[in-house]
C-alpha cells in the first residue's frame, strides 16, 4: 500500500476556526446579492431575523470576518466523532480498474449518523448562551431533526421538532431517535399552531409538507420569547459551520502525502455539506497556496435546482413566510417526486452555493436515482459503507471522474464528501434491490408552471 | 482536558496477529474440557468437523499456537474500519459525577454495525482459499447473517442465510442490508432442507428458531462439497478472531497515558466480543507485564447462563446436531423471552469463557432490561453513540463501577466494550420511550425444567 486506507486526524489538529466565505467573494469575484423583506422589497436587517435567531447567528450570517473561532464548549462536543476519517478507496479503484486516486471524506460517524450535527451543534451552543430555553425546527425524513435533538440535549434545551405527517406515520424510528435525545415530536400539520389549524380546517386529512411544518415551527418561535428557531441548510451561518469538513480534508491529504486534488464532488440538497467541504478549498486558492481544483455538484434531476432552475429571487417556503433570496430556485410551490434522497428535495439552493455556480467556480450535475444506486451498489461492495440516498449522488459524482480517468488512462485524485451513512434508508436499498425503484426524470411541465409564479424581485 | 475524548491507533500498529487463549490455558490454571462426538462420548477430532469448515479454522479451534499471524489480504479487509476508537466518556462521567475514569471501545463503526465481522472476514478468507464457493448460516435478527454478507462479497464467495421466519418478516431491513452485500436469504424454516420440509410438515405455520435455522444451514453445508458453513460465536477460532479488540484497547491505553484498568466490563451472548475484549489483557498477566483487572461479564437476565446456567456437557443447538460442549448452559431446549437484545438470546456459552467463570477470573453479572435501557439513556445522552441492546448490557455494568466509585471516592478505571451501534434497534428504543417494553425477570422455572433435559454426559 502506498497510503493507508483511514486517515485519522488528531483531535490536538482539529479546526479552531471556521472559514467565512464572506469574507472572501470580493477576491473569488463572486457576487452574492442580499436577501430581500418581501413586504418592502429592502435588504432584510438583523432585526428583521432577531425573533427567529439568537444575535451570534445573525452576526454570523452577515459577518466578513474570515475566521471565526470555534467555541471551547461547541469543540468539546465535536471531540464526540470529530475529526472524521478520510478514506483511501483502495478497493473501489481495484474493482473499478481505474487510474485515479478516490478519497473520501466520510462524515457518517456523527452520532446522527450525517454532517448535520456540525451546525446543530454550535446554533445550540449559541441559543444556550443568549438564554433561549427551546428550539422549534421542522424535518422531513428526520436527518435534520435529529442532529438538532441531539445538540439541544447537549446543551440542556428543550427541542420541539414538527415532523411532516406521512413521514412521522412511515418512520417512527426517525421520531423514535429524536425522543431518545429527548426532544419532542409532533406530526404535522398539527392542531398547535394556526398555520397548522388552517391547514386542518382546509384539508383533514393532509399529510403535510416540509412547507407547511417549517410554518409552525417558525410561527411558535416568532410568538414566544424563550424560544428560537433553527435551520439545517442554506443560510451563510449553517454553511460556515460545516467548513470544518473541508479544513480536515486538506490537513488529512496532506498527512498521506497524497497530491493536491484534481477534482472535487459533493452532493447538493440546500447545499450545507457540499459549501462545507469546497470553501476551504476555495480560500487556498484566495491565499495563493494551492490553485482551486475542478469542483463539481451533484443534485437529483427530480430537484434539479442548480442544472434546470432560474437564478433569481425566491421565497425559501412553499408559504412564503422566508426573505426572499437570489437562488437556483424551481419556485417555492415546486414539490420534487418522493426519490428517497429525501434530504436533497428542496426547491432551491443555498445563494452562496448558487452565487459560485454563476460565477463560473462550480460545474452542476445531475442523475436520476436508478444510476445512483447503482453507483452505490459498486462502492458499497467494495468499501463496505453503505452511503445515504443523498450522499450516493455524490458517490455517483465520483464514480464518472473515476470512469472518465480509466478512460483517458489520467490518475487523477478525486475527493469526495460522503455526508451520511444509508443504516436508516434500508427500505430505499431494498427497493432498489427488488426492483421497485421509480426512476424520475427531469419534471420539465413542473418546473415551467411552479416557475411562472416566481415573485417579480430584484 | 487531561486525556483526548478519543484514541485513534494508526494502522500500522494495528494488531499483526491474533491471540489464542488456548496456548495459556495452563498458566493460568484453566481447565478447557474438549467438545464430545453425541454418538461416542469420544472427543470430536479435525475429520468430524472437516465437513463443515475449511482445514485452517479446524487447526485454529484446536491448536496451541500463541500468535496466529492475521494475513494480509485478512488486515485490508479489516483496514475499511480497524483500527476502531477507543474513547474517553468524560462527558458521562461528567453528568454522573463519578470520579471514576471511563473509556469505551467502540466496534460499533464496522460496515455491518457490530464486532463481527472481525470473524466473519477471516472465515471467509480461509474457505475462499481452500476452494469454497459457497457458504451457509443461520441469523436471528440478523448482525450475524449482515456481517457474513459483507465478508462473503469480499472475498466472492456466494452466501446464504436462513433466518428466523419472524425475523425475515418483522426486519425487512436487516434482510436488505444482507442482501445489498450480495446474499440470498430465506426465511427458515424452509423447504429447501429436510429439517425444514420435517419443521413444515408438522408445523406449516411455524415462525422458525435459530434452532432450526442452525440445522438446515447445517444440513445444506453438509450435503454440499462446494458449501461449508459458519459460525459467528462460541467456537474457539471465533473468539480467538476478535481479540484485535483487545490487543488495540492496550495500545490506546498506553497512547492516551492511562492507568492501568481497574475493571473491564463485557456483555456475553454466545461470549465472543467479551473474550476478544478481555483476552489480551490476560495474556499481559500471564507475561508478568500486568495484572489481571477485575472482568466483568454481564449477561440478560432472561437469558443467564453464567449466573443461572449449570456447568455441563450440552448441545450447541436446540435439534441436537452439534457436538457436546462443556459450558454453561440453560439447556438445549431453553427459549429465551423476546429480549431486544436479540444476539444475547442463547441458551450456552463459549466453553472458553465458561471455563474462565470456573476458574474464578471472570464475575458475572446479569440484568433485566429495563435498568440496561435507562443506563443507555444516560450514556447516549452525554456521549452521543446510541448503544445496540446487547452493547447495553456492558454499559449498565459499567455504570455499576462508575457508582460504586462515587460512592466510595475512588477514581478507578473502568473499560468497557460497546460492541455494536443502535441504528437497527431503534424498534426497542421507541418502546421503551413509549413505556411499552416489558422486562423479563430469572425464568426459573423454564430454566429447572430445560436443564432436567441436559444429557448424560462427560
Amino acid at each position: 500500500m502506498s497510503e493507508p486506507t483511514k486517515i485519522f486526524l488528531p483531535e490536538k489538529d482539529a479546526p479552531t476556526h471556521w472559514y467565512n466565505l464572506n469574507a472572501d467573494l470580493g477576491a473569488l469575484g463572486v457576487d452574492v446579492p442580499p436577501p430581500l423583506h418581501p413586504g418592502t422589497g429592502q435588504p432584510v436587517g438583523p432585526e428583521d431575523l432577531a425573533p427567529l435567531f439568537p444575535m451570534e447567528l445573525i452576526k454570523q450570517e452577515v459577518g466578513g470576518e474570515r475566521y471565526v473561532e470555534i467555541p471551547e464548549e461547541v469543540r468539546q462536543v465535536y471531540r464526540l466523532w470529530r475529526p472524521t476519517p478520510l478514506y483511501r478507496a483502495h478497493r473501489w479503484e481495484k474493482a473499478l480498474g481505474t487510474p485515479a486516486k478516490i478519497f473520501y471524506k466520510y462524515e457518517g460517524v456523527s452520532p446522527s449518523g450525517s454532517h448535520k450535527p456540525n451546525t446543530s451543534v454550535p446554533q445550540a451552543y449559541y441559543n444556550a448562551q443568549e438564554g433561549t430555553k427551546r428550539i422549534t425546527t421542522e424535518t422531513g425524513a428526520g436527518q435534520w431533526g435529529s442532529a438538532l435533538s441531539f445538540a439541544c440535549q447537549m446543551f440542556d434545551i428543550a427541542c420541539k421538532v414538527y415532523m411532516v405527517k406521512v413521514s412521522f406515520q412511515q418512520k417512527p424510528y426517525r421520531r423514535a431517535l429524536m425522543e431518545t435525545w429527548g426532544a419532542s415530536v409532533v406530526p404535522s400539520p398539527s392542531d398547535q399552531t394556526a398555520a397548522g389549524r388552517a391547514i386542518l380546517a382546509k384539508q383533514p386529512e393532509s399529510t403535510g409538507s416540509l412547507g407547511i411544518a417549517i410554518s409552525e415551527a417558525v410561527e411558535e418561535a416568532a410568538q414566544r420569547d424563550d424560544t428560537k428557531y433553527a435551520l439545517g441548510s442554506v443560510l451563510n451561518h449553517v454553511l460556515m459551520h460545516q467548513t470544518v469538513i473541508g479544513q480536515e480534508v486538506i490537513r488529512q491529504l496532506e498527512m498521506a502525502g497524497a497530491d493536491w486534488p484534481d477534482v472535487l464532488v459533493g452532493c447538493t440538497g440546500g447545499g450545507s455539506n457540499f459549501a462545507g467541504f469546497i470553501y476551504p478549498f476555495l480560500a487556498e486558492d484566495v491565499d495563493g497556496r494551492h490553485a482551486k481544483p475542478r469542483i463539481v455538484a451533484v443534485e437529483p434531476a427530480a430537484s434539479p435546482s442548480l442544472t434546470r432552475g432560474r437564478y433569481a429571487y425566491d421565497f425559501g417556503d412553499t408559504g412564503q413566510m422566508t426573505p426572499l433570496m437570489k437562488m437556483h430556485t424551481l419556485g417555492h410551490d415546486f414539490i420534487p417526486a418522493p426519490i428517497h434522497a429525501g434530504g436533497l428535495r428542496y426547491h432551491g439552493m443555498s445563494p452562496q452555493v448558487s452565487a459560485l455556480v454563476e460565477a463560473g467556480l462550480v460545474e452542476a450535475k445531475s442523475t436520476t436515482q436508478m444510476p445512483m444506486f447503482d453507483a452505490c451498489m459498486g462502492f458499497v461492495r467494495s468499501e463496505g459503507i453503505l452511503p445515504a440516498p443523498e450522499a450516493g449522488h455524490a458517490v455517483w459524482g465520483a464514480l464518472q471522474e473515476a470512469l472518465a480517468c480509466k478512460e483517458s488512462g489520467e490518475a487523477r485524485t478525486v475527493v469526495f464528501n460522503l455526508c451520511g451513512h444509508g443504516h436508516f434508508d434500508l427500505s430505499a436499498y431494498d427497493a432498489y434491490l427488488g426492483g421497485q425503484l421509480e426512476d424520475y426524470e427531469y419534471p420539465e411541465a413542473a418546473i415551467a408552471e411552479s416557475l411562472a409564479a416566481l415573485p417579480h424581485v430584484g
